[in-house]
């Protein structure tokens, strides 16, 4: 996958060079190009923001320098437009699973108190991190790019598999354990030792169901039990 | 405000530099510290995580360095412990505001398919992101700082003021404009030209509450409604 992200401040996702997606960088199954908006800007002292029409506190960003900054970079990626602003849909794992099947991508990463209003028939879509604010877009950026981008096959690499994560199943995660089997006095549970794959299975199982019920009902409530999760949650 | 974070990988944390976060470290309203858990483990080949108990794919991060890790930084920050996972409660701005009164925190960020349950009990409270997959916990962290800091007094300037954003006052923002007055065609709406203050704080809520009705019902939902607002609403 191919994404561009169009920002005032590039030098941010020099994070990208870490850590997994630094790897799928390495391996070219993934490149991720950021582009400094400030570059487009016509106006003679480089500014990109002003003044709002109307009054009020706050600076926003002018349309001129990001709108031209996106038909430059339409002419190397043809992918969707997205904008980062709390006006948008919420993200979830649903959308970072349709956006990891395209080929290419366009964040933008707005700042200051928003972005004229007449940018947005340039976007495709926009996206928000969650119900809080931030500095600027770009720091919903990473986390969004981070979560698209371990889907693509061939980020992740056997070890890190992601079959039982949470959000997959719609079901948090049941307890993990490593070693030492005794850690501060506690042992690992009892079953985990066993051996006893159809055991560990239902402890698991059974252990996700009343994680899920205690902290997310919201969650719990969109799960089709089947008639072994009742029988799991009906016992001691 | 001191913040520690306890992690594999201190160098992602180098994004703290950049931007409005930088500023505030510059001027010791804020220090941010990332310390390195591999330092803290007694593995001989500085293991930090080991196969699950039970089987499954995926690593599992060790109790020992973790817990360990917190027990040295402890000695000299005081503060919460916040693990940063999928089964925390989901961060807001409510979730923001509360952590920005602290005068330090401690944060922990999980990797691989999660962390021996046995370190749990350090722990005094677990966030999430939001309903999505990360490759690490530190992708989290760092919005979360973001939008924690910036309500710290001092850190944001005068025109990064943040009366009026999304989610303060629980309504979605109206749209914004800047010079030019046409672009593309398209001009500035007439009243924000008018200098009329009333009829343009009318106009900036009326879109407010349409754009939240249309787009985050559930928010909306929340809303104390004015007599002006459901006056507005019913206008054409």
């Amino acid at each position: 996958m191919k994404i561009n992200i169009l920002t005032l401040f590039p030098e941010m996702f020099d994070i990208f060079n870490h850590s997994i997606l630094g790897r799928a960088q390495k391996n070219e199954t993934l490149t991720i190009e950021a582009i400094n908006i400030r570059d487009y800007t016509t106006s003679k002292h480089k500014k990109v923001d002003d003044y709002p029409y109307g009054g009020g506190a706050g600076m926003v960003m002018s349309a001129q320098p990001v709108v031209d900054c996106i038909k430059d970079i339409k002419k190397k990626n043809k992918g969707k437009v997205i904008f980062l602003g709390p006006r948008g849909r919420t993200f979830n794992q649903e959308i970072a699973k349709e956006l990891s099947k395209e080929e290419e991508l366009i964040f933008i990463c707005g700042h200051y108190e928003g972005i004229d209003e007449r940018a947005y028939e340039y976007f495709d879509m926009e996206i928000s991190l969650g119900d809080f604010v931030l500095t600027g877009g770009e720091m919903a950026c990473i986390p969004i790019i981070d979560s698209i981008g371990r889907l693509i096959p061939g980020v992740l690499g056997r070890e890190e598999s992601f079959q039982d994560e949470s959000f997959y199943s719609g079901l948090l995660e049941y307890p993990q354990y490593t070693r030492p089997e005794y850690f501060e006095g506690k042992r690992v549970p009892e079953v985990l030792l066993s051996g006893h794959h159809d055991n560990i299975r239902k402890w698991r199982r059974k252990k996700s169901l009343i994680i899920t019920q205690q902290r997310r009902p919201d969650l719990f409530k969109k799960i089709q039990l089947t008639k072994e999760d009742v029988k799991l949650l009906k016992e001691k």
